[in-house]
């Protein structure tokens, strides 16, 4: 982890990122900060205009920023259309992480001898591979990670320190899989015989994608029968849970501490906010977002934003209110009483 | 994990489930699906009748299916009273890992000199067995898994990978547990001294009845007196929190992301959705359901089904309806107001 | 995990917490029990009133109490102002993990030759220390976790089996790090190109004051750029999720299952019921108590307690209620229209 990187020029930044230079292109950065927080090593960008601002007092070395923030810029200006896609870059550049040089195998890991491994693969130190596996080019498992027997992990996937992937899932390229997520535990599953639970056993498994991310002690379960699928490109934060026979569309985006229950079906484009709830069994077309803490218990069929709940107020306002909500049918009926007392038609007909 | 198995002829399958064969019992099948994805090698069930319509055009070997279904069925039927019950049963025999052999003690698990193991018990890669645990016969330890100090794991008791029991936990027969899953952390605990928080050590512990699984990433706490317990035949799946001195009671099944706070009982047969979130000090009889994400904040004393929170919506209705919350009580306050002015008595009397 | 201690003599708790002993001091008591299942060899405690009625029954050798209970104690008295702080002490004095002795470091535990290790260091059997990592004296890492590149561990700081803390994190002094906790995980940052995500490396890290525990299954990532930033005796419980950049003032606690967005500033002081989730870029001031299960969309400048949501009722009740929550604003605009028929000015003049 010892960063032995050599500071970048700015000439260097602008080609890479396709940005136009105005100023001085030798000048090197070593860390990249933001406009408030940046010092003289530092680059910097505006992408928020809501801190232009701060622009004019930077100490930053240079400013990645759009072509109508130029003029105000002091320092050597980086311009591209979208600075904040160029930061996303740039920070990719200077992370130790992506950048690390293969280690090979630690000599503490255990790795089966029939698990086939592609070239520079990096295996840290107390992992386990098991029987079958098949790591392709470039995989990084970190220290205490396990992957099951006959699973596969796509090329230059990384795995984090201990992180666990059962037995039978598929990892595509480039994954992030975060410490302590559980990729393919048993799905949910019981039959009530009467007296208690019968286990049925989870014989699917789990398919990722390209380029999926899965955050900390997150949890992806495997299928009853039939595979859990999560699509190309999806992000997923820490906390989060994906029950059996869920389906994640390409490129949707799942904040921390949702839960997806069984079978549902989630479509591409999506963005589901913290703490989300979906139930089992329903279709969620593409391009639906959820905002935080919502509960949705019906299929959504239409594109756009949707929520549920009650923004949080003083307790005491609260109270009174949280109860009037459980006369809430009893006052429309009220209401709608009163209107035919006066003659009057509601709006809504609603009684 | 290498699957061996022999696949089972029909008449076997019928003969383990006590199912009524009707048609080629010599016929072996290899795997279990869908009525719909169900190919030729595949057995597949009908339990739920809005999939009668796939009957006729399944490509299935066999169907397990009710007696009332069996003349729609154009293959091999397997007629039982329950076949959903039937197909729980079908998929353990196919599960390769229930069927998996004992594979002893791994050269790199660590295993306490005074530790009891007892027949057939496997231990695996990277593995931590302190010092005074007793793992009971047929019992299997996860790669990565850790079992504290004096702990005791019941017979047949399966830890995933990366499973970790603290020091003095007991865990009874049959138990599963899923790879993150922290069982004996310390409870919530903490006296306020004025200035800040003074720890409570948690000294109590953490017992599991037999036939208990618990989910990946859920977290059970010990108790800070006494301990935390779960009754035999609970079912936990993933991300669920359960607090320290909680009980649950047998038969129960507590569904993903649920959070159970300090000293709440529940009751036997009951059933918490996704989400539910459960307050201290509760106690919950026998026999309650609990949808998904509500919040119970008062103990629950008659079976039957609860809710709370309200059902998504698009979101510029929900930003109008939410706003009128907050106005909530006013409301009922001008509904009464009007009631009295039009010499109307309101439906609840309620004010 | 054996334990050894030699029993306590209740003049000498007396003297560590302060108290007036009234009665046998030489006595010896070898454990802590609640008033009702306290035995003849243990200590209880009386702090929360409801339980007077118990005193008079109970069997243990001596109780903390206040001044004013003295006279209902049937048995030796350790009187003191604050019976509950009082017991908060007793238990770490009785808590063997607290008082464990240092075992060195394991011959199978993994520790970079570059590491420094402090007086008094215990590491766990497949505990994995990365290089440059820093352990104050004191500190105890448990068996399979692992302390990424660079990081510090402040002294006397306990990690659990299992913990995970990447590269890059510093921890504060007596820390307690649960189970299966990530610290220092990727925070969710990635920017849209118009297909797809980009994702941007979080190059900052976490920083945990002194005093700081966390439980099991909690994540609290790295920021985006400047660290996430966790206060001094601040207390965090299971399954609780801290997004990038969030910073938690001294001596706020979290129950468990919160979620935190990035960038969000919590208080000192604060405190946050369990599932309590807090919308990104927020700043809550100090003093500030949310109940269970509120979700927080706006910043909160008085200290207060804080709510939302609605408490479970019976579901068919619920069912009519939630129907009328999505007419509300159509309930609100009927009554302002009755009003102006009837004359009647409504109290609030919301319309």
């Amino acid at each position: 982890m010892k960063d032995t990187r050599i500071p970048l020029s700015l000439s260097d930044i602008a080609n890479r990122l396709g940005a136009r230079l105005e100023g001085d292109g030798e000048r090197r950065i070593s860390g990249l900060a933001t406009l408030k927080d940046a010092g003289p090593e530092d680059i910097t960008f505006l992408a928020n205009r809501a801190y232009l601002k701060d622009l004019p007092g930077t100490r930053a070395a240079a400013v990645l920023l759009r072509p109508e923030d130029r003029d105000a810029c002091p320092v050597t200006a980086l311009v591209l259309d979208n600075p904040y896609l160029g930061y996303a870059e740039l920070s990719r550049m200077l992370d130790p992480l992506i950048n690390a040089q293969p280690s090979g195998v630690h000599a503490t890991a255990v790795v089966a001898e029939d698990a086939v491994l592609g070239q520079d693969v990096s295996i840290g130190a107390q992992a386990v591979i098991e029987s079958g596996v098949v790591l392709g080019d470039g995989v990084t498992i970190g220290p205490g990670s396990i992957v099951g027997a006959d699973s596969q992990i796509g090329e230059n996937s990384l795995l984090h320190a201990n992180a666990t992937v059962y037995h039978g899932v598929v990892v595509g390229k480039r994954a992030i899989l975060h410490s302590g997520c559980v990729i393919g535990g048993d799905g949910f599953g019981f039959a009530h015989d009467g007296a208690g639970w019968r286990k049925i056993a989870q014989l699917g498994g789990v398919v990722l994608g390209d380029d999926v991310e899965v955050g900390s002690c997150s949890s992806i379960d495997r299928g009853a029968l039939g595979d859990t699928v999560i699509g190309n490109d999806v992000k997923i934060d820490s906390q989060v849970q994906i029950a059996h026979n869920v389906h994640i569309g390409d490129h949707s985006a799942l904040a921390g501490c949702v839960g997806i229950a069984g079978s549902t079906q989630v479509g591409r484009h999506c963005m589901l906010g913290g703490g989300v709830g979906l139930s089992g069994h329903l279709t969620i077309c593409d391009g639906v977002q959820v905002t935080g803490m919502s509960l949705v218990t019906n299929s959504i069929l239409e594109p756009g934003v949707y929520s549920s709940g009650t923004g949080a107020m003083e307790n005491s306002q609260w109270r009174r209110n949280a109860v009037r909500f459980k006369q809430l049918d009893s006052i429309a009926k009220r209401v709608s009483r009163l209107e035919r007392i006066s003659g009057e038609k509601g709006d809504s007909g609603a009684s």
